[in-house]
């Protein structure tokens, strides 16, 4: 990692070069091209990020010649500015037709056939475009008349071992969740409301970044900001996918956080479990007992082991050791980058081989029914002999107390 | 609109109706049940929102008997909080096993088995649940061993034409929408940060919404906020999806501007071409000739019509009486509810016939290459005899200048 970015994303020839890794799986796998259709695999392998709606999008990669697309005329300047390599591009002028008469992906099937594709071994990631934002159209089976296998772990398996820029991106990703984590954290008081706070720290942080990152940060969404915190409070917090509470903060409040970055596309993952005040035995009991099985995690999380290895190792842990199995509501961890949760997962049925540059969430979480979840998550990187944590925020519960008596 | 709402969102009484409707078309179409795995279209049918993960969900609705449900043990009490009226679920530990040793759509496919509806005849929204955040698994047809018609359109049809209530909760979210953009007009000034200003002005929205909603207010989503706006500016604009723009907002810069409310999971669109300082008289000629097609489309849009007539009016009166079609980059609108757009489409190749109680955006939008884009949206009503625009924010150029001696 002592590459030097000028400008915070993946460069074309890394581009290049994870199409020329497709390019050898098909080879490998007897198909003459891949058409793809999910809207993060054709980043991933192009550079073109675009919002995805009921205009449909396709790459299709064939094993031997160069990449080509299938776009609505809207996006022409986005695809030439993001990914001028695409050279070969298919553009319909509208979704459901703009006065052409046909469905866009009719024009998919002319691409197909000018590239003398449409009778060879053909596979794609999904079979047809998925059906967001009012979007109708045909399978890809439907309209070639046959069947079009489906091979998208052909392209993310790819993804789940990270380079070195990918690492690089998502490290800086990591470092803005935490400045935006502590810029909430120091804003939080009683009587504070859990959305205002919240959204004046990604503000505050986002600022920072931007000013921070200058031309070297290159957004790749129009929605969002590229830091974030949040967090919900008191009862809410039993449940895994709490919601936000009315009202103000107020002391003995149990708080679970979450805060992330976003820079080249690439995410980051924190969260904390925090307290309002004095914490109660009872609080400290479980939040020591969350706090040994996520350094448990930590110690189990190596290559050479497979992920369901390192879960049975954690919610044994939980079971065995702590007595606290009546309180796991999910798996330890996920994988992620471009998406938020990305194969594989830490999970007793995922029997993935745990590599070096993969990266987890580790946040094996204890939900008490009636009183309060505690769960913290990291950013983690696998290493040649272990993980090291992304993530510089502290875990301990000192750090974690929001203290009253300072607010007087 | 006479109704009163305690509470802004769809009451159980609309879920039940809706499921009742779903049941005649299965009826009518001689299908024993439906299996639905669009998350937005569980939330129309059930009212239970979720955020849409690895861990699928689906719905299952019988022709006769009562809606049963598969969800991952992570949801449980979200769905008993949202949808108490779904008493038969299924629930598997966690994708992509937890433990169970199998993956997650056997389950289903037990539960189908239980309700002896598996060597029925069955169709789906879509043939198996769609591949987001790290998913894999089988295709439906693939689990059942034979071919599973897709047919969504039983479903989206009915959302087409919108109810008394799904109008009241657009209203409302116009409302909010509206008010978002006004305080984001009110604080653009030369120099300021088109990002600061948009976030600073949809958190202030926010507050004024949930402060005058109180409880009244029932939050669909764990991310986002409920009042939004932002804008994009200077050359940005000349392309429909444009990015934002560092640097601060100068004299003669052209913004075109998006706001928007969500209550009750309904959305609402509000957009304005805006210019800083004095218009030039380039400036005034595409912005009255965008405002001349906007008001075309209020009046082309009414029921008895097929949405490809309406769009043949207004790119005709673009093409012929204005003499701008090069400058088209897009169809006039979009219908939208419980997403941003929906079937059906003002396009030429769309022609569902209009009814009254749908909703549109009419934004007939003109490119500039070079210089700016041009486009007003609005959220516009479908009425017995016309239509009625749901926004009150003002159209007209004067409005939507921002005066620079006001800033000194």
């Amino acid at each position: 990692m002592t590459e030097h970015f000028e400008r915070l994303e993946i460069n074309p020839h890394e581009h290049a070069n994870r199409i020329r890794k497709l390019q050898a799986s098909l080879e490998r796998e007897g198909l003459d091209a891949l058409v793809v259709f999910g809207p993060t695999r054709i980043a991933y392998l192009t550079g073109f990020f675009f919002a995805a709606t009921e205009r449909p999008i396709a790459l299709v990669v064939p094993r031997e010649t160069e990449p080509c697309m299938l776009i609505p005329k809207l996006e022409t300047e986005h695809l030439q500015k993001q990914s001028p390599q695409i050279k070969h591009v298919m553009v319909y002028p509208e979704y459901p037709g703009g006065g052409s008469g046909r469905h866009p992906l009719t024009a998919l099937l002319e691409l197909l056939k000018a590239q003398n594709l449409d009778t060879l071994r053909l596979a794609a990631d999904l079979d047809g475009y998925e059906h967001r934002w009012g979007y109708r159209g045909p399978r890809l089976s439907a309209l070639l008349g046959r069947a079009v296998p489906e091979r998208l772990e052909l392209i993310d398996d790819l993804r789940m071992v990270k380079s070195p820029a990918e690492i690089a991106l998502i490290q800086e990703a990591a470092r803005w969740g935490d400045h935006a984590h502590r810029l909430m954290q120091d804003s939080i008081f009683t009587g504070a409301n859990e959305l205002e706070v919240s959204q004046a720290a990604s503000l505050q942080a986002t600022q920072d970044m931007l000013s921070a990152l200058g031309s070297r940060y290159v957004p790749k969404s129009r929605e969002g900001k590229p830091a974030n915190a949040m967090f919900i409070r008191g009862v809410n917090t039993a449940l895994p996918h709490g919601l936000h509470e009315g009202g103000g903060v107020r002391a003995g409040d149990v708080l679970v956080t979450g805060a992330y970055g976003v820079v080249g596309g690439y995410e980051s993952e924190l969260e904390r479990t925090m307290i309002v005040g004095e914490p109660t035995d009872e609080f400290k009991r479980y939040f020591a007992a969350m706090l040994a099985a996520q350094d448990k995690a930590f110690e189990a999380l190596r290559p050479g082991r497979l992920c369901s290895e390192v879960e049975a190792e954690i919610s044994g842990f939980i079971v065995k050791e702590l007595g606290l199995g009546a309180l796991m509501r999910h798996h330890t961890g996920h994988a992620f980058g471009l998406e938020g949760h990305e194969h594989p997962f830490l999970d007793l049925d995922d029997h993935t081989p745990i590599e070096p540059g993969m990266i987890f969430s580790l946040e094996p979480g204890l939900y008490v029914p009636g009183f309060a979840g505690f769960r913290h998550s990291d950013t983690v990187l696998v290493t040649n002999t272990g993980c090291q944590n992304l993530c510089a925020y502290p875990r301990d519960l000192e750090s974690l107390t929001v203290r009253l008596e300072a607010q007087t």
